[in-house]
Parts: C-alpha cells; sequence; structure tokens
C-alpha cells in the first residue's frame, strides 16, 4: 500500500510525476540535454532570477547540494556567520567544520527566532566577515525564519547571503527581485513534489564567475559542473536520468497549480487543518502561529504513560499515514508534514487516523 | 519511444525495474529500511565478501562513490599509484589533485594494458607507497585489465588494492576469495540494471574502521555513514528512495538470471555478436578480442568522407537505438555497448539498424 507521507521528505509525489520515471533516457541525448535544460530556466524564473542567476543542479541529496555550495562559493579566506536554531544550521556548521572554514555561529534555542540587533552586532564586531548562512525555514521544529529581514541586514552591511531553502522552496516565496542573496540551495523532492536524489543551487552568476578553485571535492565542485554546463549542457557525471524525468514532470505540476503561491495556499490550508484539529484534541503544538511555516508542524508528546512514539507510529502507519520522530534536542515531541502531493480531504483523513489511534491506544489528552 | 541504449550508462533497463519506483518511501520508515538492508548484504554477497566486507552506499553518479573511497579510505599520510589507461583512471588522478593526495601516476595508452613488471618496479621503488587504484573494465578503451594479475602482485608487496569496478560490477567476476583487494566502488546503474542515482562501496572491515576522519567532505564520509548506517539500518541524508526502489528489483532479476555468470553469458554473447556484425559490415574495431571486456566496443570511425559521427548517431536514434561517442584520445572512434537489459536479439537489430545507415548515408567501409 502506498501510504501518505507526513513527513519532512520525501514525499507523497503525484501518479504522473512517478510514472515520468517509466522510461530510460541516454543522458547524453539531444532529448535528456533538453529536458535537463529546461528544468534548470524553470528554477531560476522561479526566484525571478532571469537577469542574473544561474541554475547548476547536483546529484544526490539536500546536503550534498548545500555542502557544494558552501564549498564552491566560499574559500579559505572566507569569515562565516551562521544562524542556527535547529538541525540545518548545525549542519551547515559541520560542513565549514570539514572544509575548516573560519566560522562564526549565532545559535538560539530551536522554537525561537534569531535577534536582528543580535545579528547586527556581530556583523559590526566582525570588519572581516564575508558570509552569512541561513535556513529559511528550519524543520527540526518547522519554524520560520524572517528571511527577508536578515537577507535586508545582510545587504545592508554588504554581505553575502546563502540560503539553505531545502524545506521551503516552490511553497514559500523567494524572488531575489525582493530578497537579496547570492546563492540558494533547494532540492527536488521537497515542495516541488519531484522524487528525490537531485539537488541544485541558483547563484548569482558574478558570484559563481568567483568560484573556480574554491571547492575540496571534485563531485561537489559547482564552478566545474557549471564551466561543462555551460559548454554543452550537459552533465559531467551520469545524472539521475528517472529522477530527472520526474523533476520534469513535477515543476509542470507546480506551474499549473499555480506556482509558489498556489502552493503556498494549499500547503497553508493543509497546515491549518492539522493545526486545528489536532489542537481539538488536546495535542500542543510547539510553536505559536506566527512562527509556523506551512511545511512541518512539531508537536509535544502527551505527557500520558500510555503515549509511546513507536507506538502511535505503527499504528497510524497501519492506517495509510506516515508521520515524523521528532528532532527537538530539548523536548520529547513528533512532527506532521503538511506538503507533497496531499490535499485537504488528505489532511482529514490524517486526523481521523490520530483521532482513533489515541482511542485505541487509550491516550488521554487534557 | 523508448530507445535502446548502446551505452555505458546509464543504460536500458526492464519493465518491472521502472515499475518499482511506482510507490513513495517513507526513507526512515521500517519497509524501506529492510529494503535498504537487503540491497547491502546482496551486494556483498556478490563478492564472497560475507565475512569480511561493508556495503556502504552513497548517493549520486559512480564519481561520487568513487571519491567517497579514495577521500574516506586513504589519509594525507597516503601515498598512491595510480594505474591509468583511459579516462577513469584519469578521474581518479584529478580526485587525488582535489584532495592534495601524494600520488605516483604510471599511465600507458588507452589501447594497452599494464605492465606488471613495471608496476612492481615502481612499487619497488617507492617504499612509502600504501596504496594501488586500478579500473576494472575501462570504458574509454572497453579495455578489460588484468585484474586478478595486479591484485596478486599489490597483495605479495603488502599494498591496498582500490578497484573502481563502474562498469564490469555484476558481470566480471570479483570474488575476494579470489581477487585481494581492500574497497571496490561501483554503481545502480551499470551491469546491474539499476536506474542511476546510487553508488556503493564494499570495503574491508578492518580497512573501515581505520576511516574515521579521513573525509574532505561531509557528504562523502563513508565513516560517518557507514556508523550511521550501522546504528539504525538508515541514510544520514535522504537517500534516492525510488532509486533503490528499482535497485532492490534490479537486483532480484540479476540473481535470477544466475548472478554475475549469468549476465556474464548474456553480454558475451551480446559483444560477440556487434563484433563479428561490425566486421562483417567493414568496421574496424579497436581492441584485440583478448583485450576487450564484454561491455562496451570501441569502432575506429570510417575514413569515408559520408561519415559524419552526428549524422550516424541521429540516423540511429532515429531508428531507436542510442550509441556513444568515442572517448579516445588518440583516434576518431565512436562506442557501442552491449550491457543493460538487452538480449541477442536487440544486437541483432542494432545491427540492422546500422547496416540500413551507413546504406542511406551511403558511407563506403572497405
Amino acid at each position: 500500500m502506498d501510504k501518505k507521507l507526513l513527513t519532512p521528505g520525501p514525499l507523497t509525489t503525484s501518479i504522473k510525476t512517478k510514472k515520468a520515471m517509466l522510461r530510460d533516457w541516454g543522458s547524453r541525448d539531444e532529448e535528456f540535454i533538453d529536458l535537463n535544460h529546461s528544468i534548470r530556466k524553470s528554477l531560476v524564473k522561479l526566484i525571478d532570477g532571469e537577469d542574473e542567476f544561474e541554475c547548476v543542479p547536483v546529484q544526490g541529496s539536500g546536503t550534498f547540494a548545500v555542502e557544494s555550495m558552501i564549498g564552491s562559493l566560499t574559500s579559505n579566506n572566507s569569515k562565516i556567520l551562521i544562524l542556527i536554531n535547529g538541525a540545518y544550521g548545525q549542519r551547515m556548521k559541520k560542513i565549514c567544520l570539514y572544509l575548516n572554514r573560519n566560522l562564526i555561529e549565532y545559535e538560539i534555542p530551536e522554537d525561537e527566532i534569531h535577534d536582528l540587533n543580535k545579528i547586527e552586532k556581530i556583523i559590526d564586531e566582525n570588519n572581516d566577515l564575508t558570509h552569512v548562512l541561513v535556513v529559511y525555514c528550519e524543520t527540526t521544529s518547522g519554524i520560520l525564519n524572517p528571511i527577508k529581514n536578515i537577507a535586508d541586514l545582510v545587504a545592508k552591511k554588504n554581505k553575502s547571503l546563502f540560503i539553505d531553502a531545502m524545506s521551503a522552496f516552490g511553497a514559500l516565496s523567494l524572488s531575489c527581485k525582493d530578497i537579496q542573496f547570492d546563492a540558494v540551495a533547494a532540492s527536488s523532492n521537497k515542495c516541488l513534489e519531484g522524487v528525490p536524489g537531485v539537488g541544485f543551487i541558483l547563484v548569482k552568476t558574478s558570484t559563481m564567475e568567483k568560484a573556480k578553485g574554491n571547492s575540496h571535492s571534485l563531485s561537489l565542485d559547482l564552478f566545474d559542473q557549471w564551466q561543462a554546463m555551460k559548454k554543452n549542457a550537459q552533465w559531467r557525471f551520469t545524472p539521475p536520468t528517472h529522477v530527472l524525468a520526474a523533476f520534469y514532470q513535477a515543476l509542470k505540476e507546480h506551474e499549473k497549480e499555480g506556482g509558489i503561491n498556489g502552493r503556498f495556499i494549499r500547503y497553508s490550508e493543509n497546515c491549518k487543518i492539522i493545526c486545528e484539529g489536532m489542537k481539538e484534541m488536546g495535542f500542543t503544538q510547539l510553536l505559536p502561529k506566527e512562527l509556523q511555516a506551512p511545511i512541518i508542524i512539531t508537536f509535544m508528546q502527551p505527557k500520558n504513560a500510555n503515549f509511546k512514539f513507536k507506538e502511535f507510529y505503527n499504528a497510524l502507519s497501519n492506517k495509510g499515514f506516515l508521520i515524523y520522530p521528532g528532532k527537538l534536542t530539548v523536548a520529547e515531541t513528533f512532527r506532521v508534514g503538511c506538503i507533497g502531493n496531499l490535499n485537504s480531504k488528505d489532511m482529514y483523513d490524517a486526523l481521523k487516523a490520530i483521532k482513533d489511534t489515541i482511542k485505541e491506544l487509550n491516550i488521554k489528552l487534557t
């Protein structure tokens, strides 16, 4: 049975997207080259970046794309401020440690957003700072970081902003006409509703041009990949052809739904249904409404002794819904995603399954 | 139309393998964890490595796996001899240059195999040598390197052998009971007939255990990936779930065909049909029979002025067959692959398409 994935990804995709994988493509064949070119063009368009941005895809998971972005677009002379309020900020820090990059971290609790005054102070105190790294939506908690305010500040200070927009891209707006940034990394299998296996970096042409020789890795060398694609529009190394064929189809469906705005509306509705329904049952949501992104929602595990996450998970799985464990370091939680090819009805069905489960397991919620 | 891929990969896969991708999996769900575990077990079994080898998969193309192997299993104190007779040997050198590894290269022409006496001499002259890197089948030419002889020599000299078996794994035998090596890298989408998007490294447990802290990259850190999988059998970062589901199905079909031996027989028959048929038409094969692996065959481009590769390629493509450009640095060639889910009939059909094409384009072969 194909279960509904209420997770931060991989997600439920449309049957058409999956069916696009029922064909084998020659990776150096004209038809595939055209498909690849079209994907890159669509992605640049999603940030209104036609005039000044390049799209460079990278095989692998989102982390591969983020590492490729940091490793290729910063150098040993860079000094990087990382804004951390969850596991993905931590992961960027870990990447910088592998790369031996000079870094400053500004870490806050997972259910809070960064203080802009504090960011400004850090930047002012560190004249040699070159880059600021931020996560758009931290799926650790599901928090929506104030990307616009952060970008405005970083631009005012003339620093370079890199965004990990993995779980936000395609559903939360990120127009380069409105938000100033030099590079953003994301992937096929989040709000764009493709299947996992490929990520991409949208980067200012002027930033890309300066990136030669930075990368620590051949496979993750964005500059080298960009140069190759400029020359013949082909991937340097075997691309995940089926994943890209699915991605192409997923992007068509994204456009048909009304692009970023259309998807934002559906996900917001999904999120609202889950939040309200869970509240009604007596669950406590971690974040206040204004900090909650319509991507994934963190709930506190009930204090009731009958609640055991694994049992709860399995019971829901048997009913056809996969939820996600919590990732908070400070509290026992679980997460319910509201992205992917799911609609209001799926959310109501999920709520019903949760309701039935707490009844079956005799979990008392107060 | 789904064209037959006479290439070194991505390849033609079975419809069952592709259909395995028509389902969305939760990457942290028990069912997916079981599937992943089964794949790793099957791969270890293919080298008879149950007692002493680990299988660690890595997202991305084959190059990602090779870089992960070299970057994670050698260190700054290593000194590496690379045996080069084609582009994939060159690529390992390129990886070592990114990694700043101490290296010696022994490069010979693309249509020759390395001189064992010369290898022995290099090893003897370099006491501090720690590793030897070799490509099993170099798809640049299609040459079969004498892996057993090289492995015996390297073992006698007490050095560590790493094999890039990308295009050989699954069709050419590589039992660790017969051939001594410490690590081998390969991928899902060559002779194992899965779809592209994931590679893997089979590595001796004793070698793996010493690999902590070597890797230059978080994404490609084999030790870290291995540790995570030992802990909970899960991937560190989002795996390409659909690609892995296809890989699982492809491995079942591999076993059903009689494993490595069964596949070797079919590919050898495919190779024989192509070589003989092309010879009959008047094409010249680059390699002598004894150096030709049953994977991909290089043919010299006819001297006839009517032969233009692009025209020839397009005409064959229109007939439903994709061949591959040459990669030799020394001569104008093209390549015809004989791997993937293709049989004798497909080979005869391909030959007929080639015959019709040379007639149409009025290419004279002498």
